[in-house]
């Protein structure tokens, strides 16, 4: 899914919502555990039930990987279940030397056939460089992340005085363009999408940390939107845990729901 | 395999050497692509191969990844195949939100059963805390990559005058002990390893770069070695691919067996 149809899809739906997909197994409903592909079916119930609220999946790889291969044959049925008309992101944190980034980015593009995978900046340039030469996918590349230790490193202060998500940011800008390159900065710092906003006016966000890690949407819109509304929202555990039992589905729907609106009402506001 | 265990290889075998499992498959000789499943052949005859030479395998995800799901199954199968007696390193460069992170832990280090994992920094403490919660296990923290794009943003100048990944040792120092983290250090950056163990005088360090990327072994021990040895080199392509056809995995063995001379020589020098 390129930009445009992106776009176009956010102004259709009125959502930027990004559903993040964790189906991790002891949250599972008991009634799905006898079914033969459990993440799938969970998985399978959660999109049926949220695919005209959100634009954007993102299934978090290590709740795949950590069941080993069943896991990550309910990931490729999970892409494959999702189909074209969302954003498919795999949320994986790769990034590796040139040519075991290639490899990767063959293993999500080509093999599982994502739109978008994200990406940790620390090995530098050659190590983001070979997933951007796919044409049609998606770089997300860690800026600024919505967890506790962000402030570890992404804070420190470079030679320019500024921190280095900013630097992350800013030689990024020079490797990708708004066409395949996005940031991910967290829900959980909304005083710094000013700064963000400076240096990457016109790329995509995807903003992970509202709902279960705390982060408040009107507060990240402020600064965060721009012409082409250029956030994708997430929101993982708030959803699709919303509810436990037989009513999962029914209480991911309405949780989403209420992101939805929210959205929809900045949006209209924002026209 | 903990760290005493790896000391007593390392003296037994007379070799520090970590032998990296890159098993692309447009190099893996052409009458191994007739079986069941060529990835686990080619690396059992590796592994059979060289198996008095090394200390340490370090199997690749990008190139297990990108085969889909039968290149888990070979990834399991290489895992099981080399046994307790060589330290195995999943070499996958995690690292998520706690929440995350502990599920990438359960998948490497108890489905797939590995002793060590690489991490990514970049998103600080609690991304790294959880894989070191696992008993008798490793984090293989990146520091100093061995990769062109390592200039980035690790060798950035911060608050302290000290570059990035001094900085990411010296926190990570707080984070795990000698017997449970280890750091990635390049070999193609052999000046900096005086500093590197003025930080981390204790710790084991996993160097990749010598071979295919140009790093020289004698430069990295000068200051590399301590009193445990406290080096694991790593070659993957020099060795795996040193030769072709039906003889690669003697060829493989030929170009092993000239590191670990090497190492060996180094080792007698040092006592």
């Amino acid at each position: 899914m390129n930009r445009s149809a992106l776009v176009a899809a956010i102004r259709e739906r009125k959502s930027f919502l990004c559903l993040g997909l964790d189906p991790e197994m002891s949250k599972i409903p008991a009634h799905l555990l006898e079914s033969e592909d459990p993440v799938f079916e969970f998985n399978k119930a959660i999109i049926d039930a949220t695919r005209d609220l959100c634009v954007a999946y993102k299934p978090n790889l290590a709740f795949f990987e950590a069941l080993g291969v069943p896991g990550w044959q309910a990931f490729a049925k999970t892409i494959a279940y999702i189909g074209d008309q969302h954003l498919v992101i795999a949320d994986a944190k790769r990034g590796d030397i040139g040519n075991t980034s290639r490899l990767y980015a063959q293993a999500f593009f080509q093999t599982y056939n994502c739109d978008a995978l994200t990406i940790a900046p620390y090995m530098g340039g050659d190590s983001v460089q070979p997933f951007l030469e796919f044409p049609g996918k998606w770089v997300i590349l860690l800026a600024l992340t919505s967890n506790p230790g962000s402030v570890d490193f992404q804070f420190g202060t470079q030679e320019d005085g500024q921190p280095l998500y900013i630097k992350v940011m800013k030689k990024a800008t020079t490797w990708g363009t708004p066409e395949n390159l996005m940031f991910v900065t967290g829900a959980t710092h909304p005083a710094h999408f000013k700064s963000i906003r400076e240096v990457a006016p016109d790329h995509f966000l995807l903003v992970p940390g509202v709902g279960a890690q705390g982060g408040d949407l009107k507060a990240i819109c402020e600064h965060g939107l721009n012409a082409d509304i250029g956030l994708l929202v997430n929101s993982s555990r708030g959803i699709i845990f919303a509810g436990q039992g037989e009513a999962f589905a029914e209480k991911a729907r309405e949780a989403a729901a209420v992101l939805q609106k929210e959205m929809a009402e900045i949006l209209l506001a924002a026209l």
